[in-house]
C-alpha cells in the first residue's frame, strides 16, 4: 500500500492565498470574566462566525478551487450530516458548479435546509454509513462529480490548517494552541502550521469523552475506530482518518478528554459571557480548559471556536 | 420650571475621549444571507458584544468618570432592573468606588448575579415603582452617594451617543441609521451624533408596540408616559425622559412600532445566521426591518443591536 499523500505547509500557504475573499478571516473574541473565570488567558479564534458557520468552509473552498475546469464541470459531491456539506454546498455555489450532497434521512431539517439554501442537489438515503457511501457512488456514477471527502484529503486539511496561519498572525503572545479532534482534519492542519512556524508554541486536542478515538489512536501509536459514540457533540463522532492521524502522530503535543457535562457549561458561559453562538463541538475547547485548569493556569491560549451550527429549539439545558 | 440641561455634541465628543479604554470599541457584523432575507445592506453595530454585555456601559462610565474626586469618593446609586444597573456597577469598579444598586425583589437572578459579580451593593425593594424610588432616597440619605439616573441624564445621553459616531466612523456608507428606544437614552445620544455630523443621514427609532409612548409622545407632540406595558423586550418598558423627549422631538425622523411575533423571528435569525446572542430589546431594530421592508429596500442601513443579556433558560420560542 502506497503512502497516502499529506498536506505540506507549504500547502497551508498556497490554500490561503486561494481562499482569501471567499471565506472570512474569522475575529478572535476575549472576555475578561472567562478569563476570570478559567485562570486562563484565552483568545477565541471564533469559527462559528466563518462562512457556513464552520471552519469546515476552509477546506471545502480549498477543494472545490483546486479543481481543473474540466473536473470542476462535472460537479462535486460528499455524503454529510453536518457542516461539511453546507461548506461544500457553498463552495460549489461560489464557483458556480454543482454540488451533489448525500444527506442521512435523518438529519437535521436545520442542516438539510441550509444546503438546500446554497442550491445543492440532496440525495437522501438510510442513516447508515455503508448507506450513505453506496450512495455516494451511485451518485458519482450518474454524475461523474468529483468527491470531496470532509477530512482525509489533504487539499481540506490544508485549507482547515489556514485556521493556524490566522491565530499566528492575529494573536500577538501564544503559549498553547487548544484545537478540537473529530476527523482530524482541523486538528492535522492546524498543527502542521503551528508546529512549523511555531514549534515551542504547544499543540493540544480536545476530545469528547464518549468518542475518544483519538485519544486512543494517539494512545496506542495506532490508529483505531470510533464504534458506538455517545456525545452531545454531534460533529466530533467520526473516526480519526489515515492522513489526519499521520499528521496528529507528528505534530500534537497532546490530546485530552472532557466530559459532556464539561461541554455544556461550556456553551453556556460562551453564549452569556462571549455573547456568541457555539454548538457543541465548538466548545470542546473551552470545556478543556475549564475541566483542567491547573494544566493551563498562567498560560496564553488560543482556542478554537471551530462552529455555532445548531437547532436552537433544541438546547442542551 | 427652568429648562433641563441637555447634552451637546461636544459633550458626545468629550465622552469618547472621557470612556475609551474602558469600555469597547464594538465591532460591525454582516450577514449576506440576513441580508438577503430582509432585501437590506444591513451593518449591526454589536453593543451585545459590550463590557457588561449592553450600551449601558457608555453611559454609566462616562456620568462615573465626570464626577470630582470628592463627589465619587462617596460612590453611586441607582435603581435598576437591569442593564443600566450592571453597568454603573462596572463603571464604579473601574473606578475603585462604591456603587449601591436597588433591585426589585423580581429581578432575574442572572441581572442580580451579574450586578453582584461586579461587587456592587445591592438593596432588594418591592416591584414597584414606588418603593425603587423610596428605597433610592433612603440609599442615598444614608451613604451620600451620588444618583446616576439610566437614561434622562445629560452625561449619560453623552455618553450613549458615542455608539453615533463609531457607527460613522467605522460604517463607510450609510443612509438610515435605526435604533431602539425605551428611555431615550441611546436613541436621543445618537441621533444628536448622527444628525450634526450627516444631517442627511436618516435616524429611525424603533419601538415595541406593546410599550409604543415614544411612538405617541412623537406624533402628539408632548410627552406621555406608558402605562401598563406588555412586550417581550424588557429593556425597553419605560418612558421617555424629558431631555430624551427634547433631542428626539428635534433629531429624529420617524419612530416605527414592531410586534413581539416580529421581535422573536428577528432574534432568531440573529443567533442562528449572525451567531450572536441577541436579547429581545436589542433584535427590535431587525424586526423593524423585517416587519417594514418596502420602508428600507435598496438602502444602506446601521442597525444598533442594544444588548444581549437574557436568561437563556427561558427563551421565547
Amino acid at each position: 500500500m502506497s503512502e497516502p499523500d499529506l498536506p505540506t505547509f507549504d500547502d497551508i500557504r498556497a490554500a490561503q492565498a486561494r481562499i482569501v475573499g471567499h471565506v472570512h478571516r474569522t475575529p478572535v473574541l476575549t472576555s475578561r470574566l472567562l478569563n476570570q473565570h478559567a485562570g486562563v488567558h484565552i483568545a477565541f479564534k471564533a469559527e462559528n462566525l466563518q462562512r457556513a458557520g464552520a471552519f469546515k468552509a476552509r477546506g471545502a473552498t480549498n477543494a472545490v478551487l483546486s479543481l481543473d475546469t474540466a473536473t470542476a464541470a462535472a460537479g462535486v459531491a460528499t455524503h454529510s450530516s453536518g457542516n461539511h456539506g453546507a461548506a461544500l454546498a457553498l463552495a460549489a455555489a461560489d464557483r458556480d458548479i454543482a454540488a451533489h450532497i448525500v444527506m442521512p434521512s435523518n438529519a437535521p431539517d436545520v442542516k438539510k435546509a441550509a444546503v438546500a439554501a446554497y442550491g445543492a442537489h440532496i440525495i437522501e438515503c438510510e442513516p447508515t454509513l455503508e448507506a450513505r457511501e453506496a450512495t455516494l457512488v451511485e451518485v458519482v456514477a450518474r454524475t461523474g462529480a468529483h468527491v470531496v471527502h470532509p477530512y482525509d484529503d489533504a487539499r481540506v486539511i490544508a485549507g482547515q490548517g489556514t485556521v493556524g496561519l490566522e491565530i499566528l498572525e492575529q494573536v500577538a503572545e501564544v503559549d498553547v494552541v487548544v484545537v478540537p479532534v473529530g476527523g482530524g482534519g482541523l486538528l492535522g492542519g492546524v498543527a502542521l502550521a503551528v508546529k512549523t512556524l511555531r514549534p515551542e508554541v504547544e499543540v493540544v486536542a480536545i476530545e469528547p469523552a464518549g468518542a475518544d478515538d483519538a485519544f486512543r489512536s494517539f494512545g496506542l501509536g495506532r490508529r483505531v475506530l470510533q464504534s458506538a459514540p455517545n456525545t452531545i457533540a454531534d460533529g466530533l463522532l467520526t473516526s480519526l482518518g489515515v492522513r489526519n492521524f499521520a499528521l496528529i502522530q507528528q505534530y500534537v503535543d497532546t490530546i485530552i478528554t472532557v466530559d459532556d457535562a464539561t461541554i455544556v457549561e461550556a456553551m453556556r458561559l460562551q453564549w452569556t459571557r462571549l455573547k456568541t453562538v457555539v454548538e457543541p463541538s465548538g466548545a470542546v475547547t473551552f470545556a478543556g480548559l475549564l475541566e483542567y485548569p491547573e494544566r493551563f493556569r498562567g498560560r496564553r491560549v488560543a482556542a478554537v471556536i471551530s462552529g455555532g451550527n445548531l437547532d436552537i429549539d433544541k438546547l442542551p439545558w
